[in-house]
């Protein structure tokens, strides 16, 4: 284990934060972009049984987006491990919303893990969970 | 991205199973064997706020094995990535448990990532939570 680059944590940081970028904007084609679209893509939203490959993840987001008025996220990191093509972080989602008219405030934990691309870093699994 | 070696996948899942394996024997000297004992280490146990850094997270173990009389764990797997030095395992663990004399029977989904050693596969990350 040696120490990463920091410009290298501050590229996965980039590329989580047009994750939270691409979520507050309920933008589809942003979530495209941002994740892996490959069937070994992984995703939790809180409380939801695991989703595997982006078909069904991309499915979620568009149906998270239907009922979201707004997102509004302050990320505050934990924690970035980087290894190789891989980098995984851990941040508190700080998040004011509306949802299906329903405003709240409230924070959970996700861990975000991205691969290497020549174009840069993709989304592979996120992990998000609350306090409760 | 390209699919991983069969006989990656194995050993990744063999230390996944010797997380579990020390986690039912409430085991912390296997804990120090199975996690990276690192400052970058990360583990968000259900419910719980994340802990960065091993001592915290030896710690957190050292806690939950003193309050538990039994944990039987039947693992899941749904999802197996791995790039490079780093391989990301989400499962399902269905779990027994025995916790300060009160029995109970449920499930959680976690995502448990590990990074390559010239001896073996250390857990860097483990990000459990409930269904509910």
């Amino acid at each position: 284990m040696t120490q990463p680059e920091p410009e290298i944590v501050e590229e996965i940081k980039a590329a989580n934060q047009r994750f939270y970028d691409a979520f507050s904007a309920l933008d589809i084609s942003g979530m495209d972009n941002v994740w892996e679209n490959s069937e070994r893509a992984m995703c939790v939203h809180p409380g939801w049984t695991p989703l595997v490959g982006w078909e069904s993840i991309r499915m979620s987001w568009d149906r998270i987006f239907q009922n979201a008025n707004l997102m509004q996220f302050q990320i505050r990191y934990l924690n970035v491990v980087v290894q190789g093509e891989f980098g995984c972080i851990t941040c508190v989602e700080g998040i004011n919303s509306v949802v299906q008219g329903n405003a709240g405030s409230f924070s959970t934990f996700a861990t975000n893990v991205f691969a290497r691309y020549e174009d840069g870093w993709r989304m592979v699994a996120h992990h998000a969970s609350g306090s409760g």
